[in-house]
């Protein structure tokens, strides 16, 4: 992956690279002009930041503990009592300990749960608000919670367990799951994939409390480097000078059009004045249901997307989003949003039935596709990000290439959804030309060549998304 | 029911009352001591209050028509697509047109209902937050919304056809009622009294726009002079020369502890520096669910409840609250609070599990006890409103009257739940001495001696709520 390769963080002098930005000379209007000091702890080195929108609640949250005392926390946990981590609730322990959901320092408590629940927002000491619309929470059952006892904290640990992290100063408190599952997707109908994945077989307690992470998250599966966090994610932003970043949240492959839209984005935002944005192409790695496309394949897919010169890679970061995917439709397309302000970005592009997915027991979409980008517009502690709407476009069968949708000539445009799309790549068959660059084309059918049939020898027909 | 007919406003000159007001001293320093200036366009005349808390959104919304006007506006309403309202719609209609809902200003259009459901508050053009947590919608069938067609307005009808207001500047949206549950209840299991009611069967679309009230509702059912509107109400708070207003939301008959609890509230603001806090006790007065004692049983055993001189009628305005009940616990008593500001209070009494019940399907209360007191206490919008938590009253032996529980002797203590006093009242059975004023109690059984007693000779179990 060579391409992507070269978006990534170099190491740098500290403090040479701040003078630097000392030194840079105001931008154009647009831009906050405004200063900020941001000290990373777990890295020793201070640096200034200018131009990127503030994290909410105004500093970066990192819960991971400084290098000397890594041996220390390691043996504390061992005299915890332990509570077992799925491979979701590691994601989510990884979400939290780079600040993706900052001002959040932990798992939450039954305070923040409930905030969330009804109000998708947390209001801060200060008095200020800032989103967090789905509940990042740690469930445990009886036969855990009494081992815990009144100990006040925990220790997590993985599969192997090996401690991952404590929970500090816990709470712990009723899990009510049918209540946070129709609070959060508006149904309670079976077969919601994150619901059967993580909520219905979890246990009847939740446990909050203040993280200490032992050391950074990873996966060994190849893919680490491109797991940015939201400081990498700034560091980089400021390195490339950007005067605005907007974010491009996906989970599936990248066609034509999504480029286009990228592209015209761009366009946009140097018409508005801006000198330099830069795009944060963010594919979602966490879990993802059955018939999504892998993360890893997915991947090898954006490399040629870029290796084809489809998108600049001057002007594009490619990194993956840690976060686990819910299915939960306007509920779910606020953290994503809110998430890419920690790493950032201050506009947010967001499509038609952002999140969304077939309803699970009836024959419609589970959400109306407009409600995603409604309700992010009126969302409490986004008002600072600029929410782009997502311009329709579709396969031009005059120009034979993906261009936005004329509502004037409908009969010369084509729409390949994303079921048609997969459905053609697991067919082997392909798009027309100009719908994705041939080499982008040939990862999909490759994956789906590489998946076993099913008994009836056909692959399963995926849920539209 | 001569003891609350004292309570209500008396027609007095409004320039004398402004006077009044003006000439008064400052308050001790717990009120807001700024003068506001309050416009009421239905009565044509000017009142300045002093200290009552500003409504939401800075002013009373008023949706009924000038009398000069209403011939008028009753034409107009005969040449627009009628839309027929159910009780419940009207009760809604009732609750708009006095502003309890304020800013609203009519049903939600779609923007409005995805605030509601999503966040529990409005934003406002000026950024700031009002709370709002039911949706307060207009439910239309296919037919209905074939017969509006390109209209920009419709008449609203009564069930005998005759119109009640107009709704203007209309917008029309799927009524996507699972989502609506889920969200509004946290679980769409069948059952919920209101959903049976008032959502099941209504139609698949939600109509909202600005509503003209062609008259002032009434029910004449006897009980029309206890509906005092919010500019009503704040008027009677103003004359009176309240400095603090403390609201208690009640839909079951007043025993001696919710007197207690009454009583020594005020104390307590006494004791803050209030120098005259007076009680707003505010029945519920829409609809409630078939088990529940009806209004005007309840407006009866208030009645006794003033008499035998429980409470205090100087200090207590009792008066009809004409919202439709909910059972939607945490999410409700958002709604019961914020109704509340508008009328004038600042002080707002929050029960154990208020606006909860069993859950329809499983043998468990619907929503935890404590979550009501939580989610009032971090809502959006209610900030500048006092959050009173109910202290626990319970029967004490020793003393033979209702007290506090006092925990380090629980053995003194009988709990008397709602059920329980219903079960004893429909079984023509005695409380113990000091649990309710005997005029009161004898209201209570009067009532379940008027009820037909169901075929196997037995009254319906109540629901406990």
């Amino acid at each position: 992956m060579a391409s992507m390769a070269s978006l990534f963080i170099k190491p740098r002098n500290p403090s040479l690279s701040s003078h630097k930005t000392q030194k840079k000379p105001h931008f154009a209007a647009p831009i906050k002009t405004s200063l900020s000091l941001h000290s990373n702890p777990t890295r020793g080195r201070i640096r200034i930041s200018c131009g990127l929108i503030e994290p909410d609640g105004g500093k970066l949250v990192d819960l991971v503990v400084k290098d000397a005392e890594r041996s220390e926390k390691r043996r504390q946990a061992q005299s915890l009592p332990g509570i077992g981590l799925t491979r979701v609730d590691l994601e989510w322990v990884h979400v939290l300990s780079e600040g993706w959901a900052s001002p959040l320092r932990g798992f939450m408590r039954e305070s923040e749960f409930l905030q969330t629940l009804h109000f998708n927002a947390l209001r801060l000491g200060d008095g200020s608000v800032v989103n967090m619309s789905v509940p990042i929470v740690l469930a445990v059952d009886d036969a855990e919670k009494s081992r815990i006892g009144g100990s006040t904290a925990v220790a997590l640990v993985d599969s192997g367990g090996d401690p991952v992290a404590i929970l500090n100063n816990i709470e712990i408190y009723k899990h009510n799951k049918e209540e946070r599952i129709a609070r959060t997707w508006g149904t309670t109908a079976s077969g919601l994939p994150y619901v059967e994945k993580a909520i219905a077989n979890a246990g009847n307690w939740l446990i909050g409390g203040d993280l200490e992470v032992i050391e950074p998250i990873k996966y060994h599966d190849g893919l680490d480097r491109f797991r940015l966090s939201p400081a990498e994610l700034r560091d980089e932003f400021t390195k490339r000078n950007a005067d605005a970043v907007f974010a491009f949240q996906l989970r599936n492959p990248v066609h034509n059009g999504h480029a286009l839209l990228m592209t015209d984005t761009r366009r946009r935002l140097l018409e508005m004045g801006y000198k330099n944005p830069v795009l944060l192409l963010h594919p979602l790695g966490g879990y993802t249901k059955a018939d999504d496309v892998p993360l890893s394949w997915r991947m090898k897919q954006h490399e040629k997307v870029l290796e084809d010169g489809v998108l600049d890679p001057e002007t594009t970061v490619v990194s993956i989003f840690p976060s686990p995917m819910h299915y939960a439709g306007p509920t779910e397309v606020q953290w994503h949003a809110k998430a890419r302000i920690n790493a950032g970005a201050n506009f947010y592009i967001v499509g038609r039935d952002p999140a969304g997915m077939s309803h699970p027991v009836e024959k419609r979409d589970l959400y109306d596709a407009d409600h995603g980008k409604k309700v992010l517009s009126m969302a409490p502690g986004l008002e600072r990000l600029n929410i782009l709407p997502f311009k329709v476009a579709a396969y031009d069968k005059t120009q034979s290439k993906m261009a936005f949708f004329d509502p004037s000539r409908p009969q010369d445009f084509l729409f390949i959804s994303g079921t048609k799309m997969r459905t053609l790549a697991k067919n082997g068959e392909n798009p027309p030309d100009g719908f994705m660059c041939p080499g982008g084309w040939k990862v999909l059918v490759d994956y789906y060549d590489s998946l076993a049939p099913s008994e009836n020898g056909k692959v399963p027909e995926p849920v539209p998304a």
